[in-house]
């Protein structure tokens, strides 16, 4: 199977009828896309690498749904309507039955967000996925990073630290095997290997909500970009975590580590003044996605935990580093 | 140095500034561009692998170059103006000096064109360099594979096959090693490692020409590109092939391997109909690029040479194929 009969064979889709906004999908030097009249174009691309990323027998399916997902949760941080994507794809060997579950998940998730493949490149190589997806917006309705404001809600889309369990149960580390219940290896799976991106949430919160952003380096560390970008600090309330319930059965050190250091939740963190709450809950109700008020942003710099017995805590915005 | 210090000290631009078009560049979940109203999006994504697309040694000023060239190059072939680029890295370590030089060739191409960076990626593993670009142009002036016709001119940018006989050199082979003119390695280094994308022509030709491509892996196995999906064939006229100085040395099989099936030249290739003589040589003179009608488009499928001495002989459209 040659290069061309790869992209024929497993990501031409010639059933498949073209959305509107796409004007000249695979095949020539470049696609073409058509954003709405006056609309900006949002940009993110991520690479996703074995060993660093994923492990070498992930499932396929659920690796083409993340390399996917975490780039699509970039636009739903920034408030934006998918117009597609581009897939570069350096490949060891061409596997057909790999790729075929590859694209499976990844045209699955791309599907149920209207969201098309429309152009990239395969080459040979060490297994290496780089997604580049483009959205748009109108212009002034951007969740920017740096537009918290002090006294602002803190919000948070699901929960935290599922992903973070699971990692550390398919590692078979030691504080995770003594403290988990009956199924958590299965049953957590999906959390860290098919993350949902938050895309009608992200849009219903364009022009509403202030500050937001994607989390995947952890909540704390996350949250410390914005605080940074604003010139902001925040206080988040502990008892107001949400809490899944496999994370019940940590010790609790354990428990606010995966909650706040997780890393790969893929769930929107943003702010919001006080003054629209119901706007927030009616923009979480539309969308059907749960959101759950946790803290607030401080004119004072600095990130603070405030525990159940109402003691405050310095906590480090310690996220995720691949050069630390 | 960490993720986000490598980023500042090599790829954030402090003192750059902002072309019009970038609402929000580097440092956000996402990028923000505004096209001009009404325009059409253009977009490209090449992934290059040491090893497969350059030496390990090669200059890292160099490869920054290539690895936005053959994007830009994309792009030109569309007839497209750029707005920018993102670039994922995936790096085996942080290596500043290395850092610097690939981001100096990187940003001085970048420059002359007004193509900012505005996003990306960086995370450790095999060296894997993912650029996507994008540009912008007018509903109806793509520069598209599918559209020749026949009686078309066939046109070529610049020459081919320089390239091709670094890449031999710098392999040491047999047929190359005993047939070049003296200090030709270092010569035609930047004609293999530096290629110009031509971008000024391409939005020149933009609604003048009909098919465009630029040539990456082959003039004849490009060509088959055209061909395939205008669903016509073609003859090129070997007495008008440009050809190179360090060309005329070789025996006349090499030196047609080079010139047909080179790979890496990076130059237009298109077609227009006769009666745009005088506006291609414009559009030529316009962009300072020189611009060689090379043959013509027939009705009929099929590739054709026609040689000096007036035989017509079938060329194979076989170009470099990742899988094959």
């Amino acid at each position: 199977m040659g290069e061309f009969e790869l992209i024929r064979r497993h990501f031409q889709r010639h059933t498949q009828p073209q959305p509107a906004q796409v004007v000249l999908g695979i095949g020539d030097d470049c696609a073409l896309l058509q954003p709405a009249p006056g609309h900006q174009l949002a940009i993110s691309s991520d690479m996703l690498v074995q060993g660093r990323h994923f492990f070498a027998d992930v499932d396929p399916a659920a690796l083409g749904h993340k390399a996917l997902a975490v780039n699509l949760s970039d636009l739903a941080a920034m408030g934006a309507r998918p117009l597609g994507f581009t897939l570069a794809l350096a490949l060891p060997q061409a596997d057909n039955a790999w790729l075929s579950a590859f694209a499976q998940g990844l045209f699955a998730l791309a599907d149920t967000h209207a969201c098309p493949l429309v152009g990239g490149d395969t080459t040979r190589g060490p297994l290496n996925i780089c997604i580049t997806v483009f959205g748009e917006l109108q212009p002034g309705q951007a969740l920017r990073r740096s537009a918290a404001q002090p006294g602002d809600d803190l919000y948070l889309s699901g929960r935290t630290g599922e992903a973070r369990l699971e990692l550390e149960l398919l590692l078979g580390t030691d504080w995770a095997q003594h403290h988990t219940l009956p199924g958590a290896l299965h049953r957590l799976r999906p959390r860290l290997e098919r993350p949902t991106p938050r895309l009608a949430l992200g849009q219903a919160l364009a022009g509403l909500a202030h500050a937001a952003l994607d989390l995947s380096d952890g909540l704390a560390g996350d949250l410390g970009h914005i605080l940074h970008a604003s010139g902001v600090g925040a206080t988040i309330h502990q008892a107001l975590l949400p809490v899944a319930p496999d994370l019940q059965a940590l010790p609790e050190a354990q428990r606010l580590d995966c909650l706040l250091h997780g890393g790969d939740d893929y769930e929107l963190l943003f702010t919001a003044a006080p003054a629209q709450r119901a706007a927030v809950a009616a923009a979480a109700q539309t969308s059907q996605t749960p959101v759950q008020r946790i803290g607030h942003i401080n004119a004072a710099p600095g990130l603070w935990l405030l525990n159940a017995a109402g003691e405050q805590a310095t906590l480090s915005p310690r996220g995720f580093d691949h050069f630390g």
